[in-house]
């Protein structure tokens, strides 16, 4: 049964496959294999808020390209976008079209307008695999580069002015729009009445089928106790990948961080990570009372140090007073840690494996925060399940356990409360497949990583494919972009092998996915067909993938 | 059978089984059984000259840890060691102890000398596992890092001074004395009489017994004419991988291939190629002609593009004028061409993909070289084996296959020849051994190339490696280096994956390795077992390979 038409909008298929149930023209399994899958995110991107529209100036049309409300600067280049996004502004990156160089200003715009090209245009196509707000090929619009001037009749803006754009009619705003929550969302976080939308009606309807027929659970990737109750709200069963190192960064912690990272040895480093402790304690605190009993897959530091140190001779400068030490010292140990390729360096357990001490302190952060929601007595429930990065060797595994255990112990004894929780590994670098039946003995869980299982096993940095991706979209050489739907011919044979070498010698294991690709419909059918246990996607994609997944279910049974 | 002793130098073990051969005491296999595969190294590995040896003052005593002897500038820190070899200077690495961080400045080194730490000091293993000649814990010396000196009784020498090492004997020289080949190269390359060489009939002995009992054909990694003829005077069978890129480095090449780079079209592009052509040409007619009909496996282009760009401004200031551009073109194509993970960037096919000019280019040169060759009337044969790099995807390799195929028509109709060739791949990035069979309906071979694959199977970097290596070795996570061991549990299985898939879509598919496990004893083993045809390794690592290979045949039979 193919469903897709391109030609309706999201809401009209909705309403279509629900209205036509409704009168018994089609059975619920009907209506639910007739809705695009993807036509649930038109329902619940951002809009433009209707007061501000009225005032707004329209100045002209594009092909609608990538739904939703986005407001922000002008920008005609990829690197003024990254530019002006590093200093906190919201940008909407302004071309006559895009290539594959602008791959990474595209990720840092709220949206993207392009003066030509269809619907299948690089703009277009890129826009709705980043699931970013998009207009494209509107003629109406003269943007010249050498003036740095975008002209719509007689309105002339120039670069760093502000443009907005709604992605689902084309329509081009000059100045600032605000933008407004969708009524799904303002309906489910309380604002908003039921009964007086429509649309959640709709919402409503489709998430209840879905969750009737889907045997796939659906968990979300937070790391903030807003980002998991806004999942929650979504229909998320659970957190299937908690980023602790997100953590570091807010406040004081990144100087603690830098510190720790800065130590001359385990004295200093420990000192640093003291400090740190009652921040990492405190989030997840906030996260397990937000879950209440909901597993939470917390996994533990993955980037490598240098991720953590200002690039910026000035902050440096400040770091080295702050911290009281040489400048020449900070800008060596910076050095000493500059890799040539970061992806495939010193990373994920391999830090916790030369500084055990960072795997200790966040292992005593989650089993104290455990302890504490667990002793107030409001009756909430923790399950956490501790996640152990990048692992290829069985050793690996078993090193960081050990660690992980004794720490749980000690904390247990001392707060005298029992905690329940789950130790694995992420499954992102092939060899951790090929060998997943050893890697399992020692695991009680897998979650494939699919955005580094596919840069590993294609050999291919998602950073740097820009200047060849378009080539290799023309020679249909990817089918797809591999980062955005999973390749299942290549990392998905993977995937298989693992999850047979893994439940061979572990029946019981768990499987999971917390890649990007968990929130794509096909990467979904894919995960259910593989037998996974769950996948993991961003909030704002739950709805979607509680839908595919559904659709997987009734399409392969 | 174990028949490593790490005390008998190389040369006894190969003397001892030689002897007891001839006296009958044991069988010929036995014999070849006994002989550690590495001592034939020690028959071969450069010695000081004789006569400049007798005016050498000897300044101290250490372990023999590495054999061969190595004369070179001290350099005290491997930052150096790398500085001084890039100005041309070769240099001997001194230090009290190694560690990981200076794996980057061994390599570059002539030989390692250190004041501390035993045969199994780091400095000992790694000197062993790269081939390079090393003394350890010579408690003689006495090393300043401060002072910058190196204190042998009352000799005291400064960074930068001359010192020579003589790693199979322990003995430490003052000054630059003069390296000579050994005698089994000499008598090779006829300098020597074979009659006057004890070690050269031994030599000799052990290798014809090696021939009779393999089944695995040597060939070896070269890239000119005299590295071709050296590996077939030590009984390389062919060339297993010669890496084109290496030819675009000397005189002016360097400059067109630059050209070729900053080029701002294809027309510019094709200019630049144009004049590359008859330097590649003439350096296959050097290669086919030394290897006279035996099989030649010539690589296209690898490397990203960057690497050929210089990184100094004063240099890039002379490209520019050199090339009629602005300085600040030229770094902005620099800046343009930066690679976050140059390992999974924009290089192997994906250039030829990109620029198909290139892969049309190579190919025309291989093409017009092998007419050249053939119409010469000497009866010299030609035995081209084309292999794409990185391929993943089976449409990549049809893509360049076209070119090739194409590009071959048209030369060998205009020369009015016919050129026997092949067109195959190298197994590099897992999702080529996941489709081998797929890709073998391609590809005329596959060639492993082991060091790539360890790399993105481990999901692991070697250059970034130093930081963790010790710590993993020390917690037995690596049983051995895996870029100098083939990792037969990981890499391994993936690989046999690839050559049963492989071989079941194709039986005739031939097979072979060109990573730098091909001249290690124990991965010898690994990919006789796995049913391999062929092991590529550098040219004085021939000789082991073909005993190592007689062993694997013999073991496993």
């Amino acid at each position: 049964m193919q469903t897709r038409n391109g030609k309706r909008t999201g809401l009209a298929a909705v309403r279509i496959a629900v209205e036509m149930q409704k009168e018994r023209l089609i059975s619920q399994k009907i209506a639910l294999l007739k809705i695009p899958a993807e036509s649930i995110d038109s329902l619940l991107v951002p809009v433009f808020d209707p007061k501000a529209l009225k005032s707004a100036t329209l100045i002209g049309f594009g092909l609608p390209a990538g739904p939703g409300a986005a407001a922000g600067r002008i920008a005609f280049t990829a690197a003024n976008a990254v530019t002006e996004t590093r200093k906190g502004n919201k940008v909407v990156l302004c071309r006559s079209e895009t290539s594959p160089d602008d791959l990474k200003g595209m990720l840092h715009s709220q949206g993207i307008l392009t003066s030509r090209g269809g619907v299948s245009s690089h703009a277009a196509l890129v826009a709705r695999q980043l699931g970013k707000v998009c207009i494209c090929g509107a003629g109406d619009i003269n943007i010249n580069y050498e003036k740095r001037t975008l002209t719509a009749g007689k309105v002339v803006l120039h670069e760093g002015d502000y443009i907005s754009i709604n992605g689902s009619t084309g329509k081009i705003y000059k100045g600032a729009i605000e933008t407004a929550d969708s009524e799904v969302k303002r309906v489910l976080e309380g604002g908003l009445k039921p009964a007086s939308s429509f649309t959640y009606e709709l919402f409503k309807t489709v998430m209840k089928w879905a969750d009737k027929h889907r045997s796939l659970k659906i968990r979300t990737n937070a790391d903030t106790p807003l980002m998991a109750r806004q999942a929650v709200s979504f229909g998320a069963e659970g957190i299937g990948l908690c980023r602790t190192e997100h953590m570091f960064f807010d406040g004081d912690r990144i100087d603690y961080m830098r510190q720790m990272i800065l130590a001359v040895d385990e004295v200093q480093r420990r000192t640093a990570l003291k400090k740190l402790l009652p921040f990492q304690r405190k989030d997840f605190v906030g996260l397990f009372k937000e879950m209440n009993g909901r597993p939470v897959t917390i996994r533990l530091l993955d980037p490598p140090l240098h991720e953590f140190l200002p690039h910026d001779d000035v902050v440096r400068r400040q770091l080295a007073e702050k911290l009281g030490v040489p400048f020449d010292f900070v800008i060596d140990r910076i050095k000493s840690l500059h890799e040539e390729n970061p992806m495939l360096g010193c990373r994920g357990c391999r830090l916790g494996i030369l500084y055990p001490e960072i795997t200790e302190m966040q292992t005593r952060a989650i089993f104290e925060a455990a302890a504490q929601v667990l002793k107030n007595k409001r009756g909430i429930r923790v399950n956490p399940e501790i996640m152990i990065p990048l692992v290829g060797f069985r050793e690996e595994l078993s090193d960081q356990l050990g660690i992980v255990h004794r720490i749980a112990r000690e904390v247990m004894k001392a707060k005298r409360v029992r905690v329940n929780y789950t130790v694995g590994t992420m499954v992102e670098v092939p060899r951790a497949a090929i060998t997943a039946d050893e890697i399992a003995m020692e695991a009680d869980f897998f979650s494939f990583g699919t955005n580094d299982l596919t840069q590993t096993t294609l050999g291919l940095s998602r950073d740097d494919m820009g200047l060849f991706y378009d080539e290799y979209q023309r020679k249909e050489i990817f089918s797809q972009n591999p980062f955005a739907s999973l390749d299942q011919s290549g990392v998905g044979k993977l995937m298989k092998l693992a999850v047979d070498k893994g439940r061979t010698a572990k029946p019981e294991l768990k499987l999971g996915i917390c890649g990007e690709h968990a929130g794509d419909p096909s990467s979904i059918d894919y995960c259910h067909r593989a037998g996974l246990n769950y996948v993991s996607c961003s909030p704002p994609r739950v709805p979607v993938a509680r839908l595919a997944a559904a659709q997987a279910k009734l399409r392969n049974s």
